[in-house]
């Protein structure tokens, strides 16, 4: 049986575990039940698996979620039965799971990587294909809007593919289940664990960001955005609203103020940048004036240098505001991430698969956000091996992280192909069929 | 004995009590422990009590708490074994009671009102007399902020001694242990449950407001600001915010916009305004353009008029703040309070004290604030009857709803002393020793 | 002939003064033509005038025009045939002219003030009295919209009063023609001089204010608001809005933010506060990032504590409005009014006039705005001298500084004959009918 | 002689004509002496020279001054002793010429376009070389700060040259001295004139924009940025600031909140967009609530698209600035340019040269600026002809529109040469020697 064909094959489990894992999704750090799912696909294969405080550096962990959000996803896991090992192992935020493929055979050191976290976003209830297919979000007010559910299943049954095919591949392969990718908070985590330290070649990938029909494959990625990620605290003074609002000193104001206020650092001559407030919760009550207030908030740049641009211009615009209404601040970052290049070597190859491949491979496409496999990618290129980040063509009615984000799960089996042919490429034995 | 001597003696019950409801701070419409304390302090008098339904016309309550508040506080009221019977009584948000003493002789109908609820402030934990003195809340990110515990004992104990000297006094009595005055939300359903009308008096008042010696009484108030309580909702879209920021429709921001242009309605040359955005709550993640936003908020006047300025000004803000980003937003009335007057007859009257009493009253004050007996002060006189609302002076380190808020515990037993004088005053007997 | 008489025979007169004074409406400390105007009315009569340096204290004025705009109103007066020897004592801005009428018999010394300048309004010219009657302002941009065109006309034809009926008055008589009132920038050059020394009684007032019938007169004013006022400017740095915008630092978007956070300084307890950003003016073309900003705002306050606490907290905001768009900003105070009170001793005397007098008076209203004559009252009262400032009613369709502001020209011989009234209450000799 | 030679040659003339060009700095449609300059420099050439109305189809001129910057400048021309038939021939701002030189032989029809206008900056008076070596600006206020008084005399002596020359080249020439081409005002007005109608060649390019060494050329330009310029009126209602706040409506803070919230349209996924308001006027005096606000915006956008996002995002937003504050806007486009295309033919010939020529030619760079040009440039391409626009290197130690933006004269000769190139390279005739 040809790859193509074990891929076809696979392509009913592909949606069924997509499907699952859709309907747990989880946040950052919170994702026991999917690293779980994970582990139960894989746990009968002759791969090694690294869970828990193995899998990643517990202190170099950013951006971790609070006590509570992070005991009501650990209590849903015990309620779902995960297996009390386990669970105890990723216990406090430590999920995630690394499998390693060993072939046995000579050959190149290759990661992969694939990120399983989902997003704070409450999932359309009609007119969606999960909620009329029936397999919506369970985990009201989070929901897999971003296709990390897709990412997740592409590379189960990815590894699942090469211990079917082992003896047409060489060297080894080490296979990343990467939490917390919303925010750019885990993959420094399994950078600092050593994960990517002596790779020749890296391959990740992102399902839709453009309009694509199925089956189309982005041979590489351009634009990836240098981002930072801020909470911001902002503390002043309650008052009664009524009877001595002059006695107060309004951090609601001041957190206001800068909202607004941040949007008008000027665009760069040097190339795009972004900044979004995206959280805002402050005061306490109706008639007190607000004593406190947060933000959350990010930061991007085309370049390393844009975003550091944006980030110091935010910084004085925050401390300004908080000088402005007389109240404290503090600045904490939570998140960072890199921009970074998709390798045109890889990509010039990809492109000349025309005939041999049976999807449609195009250039590469600008990816327009940030990318938590930045650092990986990064790291695997200062020790000169190639890193290479696809995109996986589905049409996407609505965008990413919209509350009706869908996409097409034909893309599933497409994207996995695109990878094996990736790995044959650069692992191939002969006598390995297409 | 003497009234003086007999509360004298009450003080130490005043202070424990006090100190005892300080410590199960719950906000409006969640006062289920607060009401079983009253309950139980009253239980065994010779008064009739009211409670649930039969206290508050339940669809006459403004400004309810969500499910998720109500369910718990009522949770915490079972733990603390409220008795089932009166919990059951009271489920849904049907908190206050009515204790109605009748002397059974010929004389006024007089009403007295104290309210009982929390605000939702977290208590200072250190350099705070409750803190220090071993009877914080108990309720995490909840505080008596405002003297209600105060009031409440105040009631509690003015039953008692209206009792042990019934023989002195006449007609009847009415004590309403309101909810919810907090953002003006109680009052309305006792008014609309009757038990305003057909009084010849009505007494209420406030612990501190100004910074006064223990014992001096304010013997009327002035500038009661009519206040409307405003909920408002902006609702956009959300987008990925590296991606496609332009794909979606900002609401936090629309909101922010608004809590910042809100305070430029201009002050108006017939009276005090205030406009407070208390609260803001928007977005869902730090990469997600914010989809929902919400506000509470409330506007006041020294006269109705001059609030329907300010309600008028904030809602055309509102909506084109709303238009600017391009999103929805709905205003929802949560409360509402009036202007009123507290009776100069009775306030001159009181002047006149001087030497009778053991305390120095001093002519009107300021209030400067809304307060929910506006609108049962204006029910009993639109009835021909009189309505007077007293400051009890205390010294104030910090102003009504900050974190340190607290009063000198001597103005219990003053306050009781001067309504009791007051009810003397109008109801007395010969041969009643003041 | 009866004062009452001798008034009602100047009727005429003071409309045509005023009519004309209204015409050559001129701005503070530009008012050349109005001066000359004055004293040319007064030159024959047996009073000694004093003009130029002999009038102001030249370093005692406040808030001075640009070069610009002095030499636009100069030039105006030397092509309208103002005396070349008065123009010149005049030059540089020297305006304002001071008359004194010595009755050479014992008895009371009395200041009486009367504004002379004109306000930056452009006057409507259609629907409205002055130019449908012929009497607009000639001078495009400039109008009376305040009344100073009537107060002058009442100060002219009362020095004439007093001269024709100067055999029934005592003591002296200094009348201040007080140029730069608005914006508080005048009274201080005549404090200076030394025209409110050793003064027994003061007496201004001001026409309209409130909507009152003509012939009502306010006994005393209240609430004078102190107030500050201060001229700003952003400095920051221009480019190329297109090609670099972020090589710019936006002088304009730190003014524009200053104008809108200054609303939001929190209203006080104590009273009234107010504040204005009255002009701002920024940027030198569409395509260029704006280098420079510049305010001209005013903050008030019912005390001179009130505004204080405002003047700081605008500066506080303006800072950090710089900061924020880190540019740079001074700010330069360009006039300062105090709060004062009318003498409620005097107000009391006229409000028992109701009989002899035949307008209707009034106890004593709000001001609600500045009035640069509190710096004379003070300095009156604080040598013991007794100061009072009345309110002339007039119905009053548009408010005061609107484009139609407008008055009932009946108000003039009304506020003469109180005015006269009140001369005669302290200076009469036996005899004198009323 | 070798052009090369005969260039070289012209450098001091080029110099003088530029520092000339400098000192008589005019705002667009008021070059009432730039274009005397270039019609006296070029009256007794053998070419045919247009002006006035002949030049300019007087109404397609867009954004022409107010009546007062036409006269002042049109006073100065008349003082520096212009001609005045040709003062006639311009009255009213009918400024610009155009000179065509035929060379009597069959080829192809060119047109080259240099502009003309100065920008209302105050030069650096120091630190600066047109201050230091003696030819500042003589027009307070008016500034060349982006280098088109090099243009002016670039295209003089490029007349010059080719009519030195004309036996070497073929066809007609048409030499466009455009008025007005800051803010996007004057090409319409020649293109509507129909100067760019049948046209095979169009010529054109910038001094300076990037930083680059003095002989480079670009051999073309991208990302020109399709422009819309508003002016925008707010229409209040004035009032007494300290007395009656509550009667005005504030069209200052409505001008204000638009500059701020203007600033958060999102960028937009599709590329380059901006937008400046370079120009806000508002207000009437300090103590008067502001009745009128003007604004002069800009947008602009990668496409024609993205400038029609931003203009209907930005009009909206204005609109909800006026309904927050209840007054009116008015909004009027005064403004529009294009994107357009420079000739990637041309551009990859020029790129060719690095041998023949004497200075260096680097591929094509963004413009990330608007350019009038793109009108000629659209309409010579949808006649099919080809259009390439240049960029002629010199350092830049300021940006464009900085009060200290200068270049090196040494660019000016080899603008000339690169032009004279590309001429010869279309029009040529053999035995030319370049």
């Amino acid at each position: 049986m040809s790859w193509s064909d074990a891929i076809a094959a696979k392509t009913e489990q592909l949606t069924a575990l997509r499907r699952k894992l859709h309907q747990i999704a989880e946040p950052g750090w919170c994702e026991y039940q999917t690293t779980a799912a994970i582990v139960s696909e894989l746990s009968e294969l002759p791969v090694t698996i690294y869970t828990g405080t193995d899998a990643v550096e517990s202190s170099a962990r950013m951006g971790l979620p609070s006590a509570e959000e992070d005991a009501y996803f650990f209590q849903l896991a015990e309620k779902a039965a995960v297996e009390p090992a386990l669970l105890e192992r990723m216990q406090g935020g430590h999920t995630g799971a690394v499998a390693v493929l060993d072939t046995g055979k000579p050959g190149p050191d290759t990661a992969l990587r694939f990120d399983i976290d989902a997003l704070p976003i409450t999932e359309a209830s009609s007119d969606h294909v999960p909620a009329d297919a029936g397999f919506p979000s369970k985990h009201e007010g989070f929901m897999h809007a971003c296709g990390h559910d897709g990412h997740t299943a592409i590379g189960v049954e990815l590894v699942k593919l090469c211990v079917e095919n082992v003896d047409q591949l060489t060297g080894t392969f080490t296979f990343l289940f990467q939490p917390a990718e919303e925010g750019s908070r885990g993959a420094y985590a399994m950078v600092k664990k050593g994960w990517l330290d002596g790779k020749d070649y890296f391959f990740s990938g992102h399902i839709g960001i453009h309009d694509l029909e199925v089956g189309t494959i982005a041979c590489g990625t351009e634009r990836f955005l240098a981002t930072t990620k801020l909470d911001v605290t902002f503390t002043g003074v309650s008052a009664h609203a009524g009877v001595d609002p002059a006695a107060g000193k309004n951090a609601l104001l001041a957190a206001a103020s800068a909202a607004i206020q941040l949007q008008a650092i000027p665009p760069h001559r040097d190339g795009i940048t972004r900044l979004n407030v995206g959280k805002l919760t402050a005061g306490e009550g109706r008639n007190i004036i607000p004593e406190r207030a947060d933000i959350m908030m990010e930061t991007r740049g085309e370049t390393n240098e844009l975003n550091a641009y944006m980030e110091e211009e935010a910084r004085r615009i925050l401390t300004a505001c908080a000088d402005m209404y007389g109240v404290e601040v503090s600045i904490d970052v939570t998140g960072r991430g890199s921009t970074t290049e998709s390798s045109k070597a890889i990509g010039a190859k990809l492109s000349t698969w025309g005939e041999q491949f049976t999807k449609r491979v195009i250039g590469p496409l600008p990816l327009g956000g940030s990318e938590d496999a930045a650092l990986m990618m990064n790291r695997v290129r200062e020790q000169n091996g190639e890193a290479a980040y696809l995109l996986y063509g589905t049409p996407l009615p609505y965008g990413h992280h919209h509350p009706k984000f869908t996409f097409d799960e034909g893309v599933l089996p497409a994207a996995v192909e695109a990878l094996a042919q990736l790995i044959t490429t650069y692992h191939e034995k002969e006598g390995m069929s297409r």
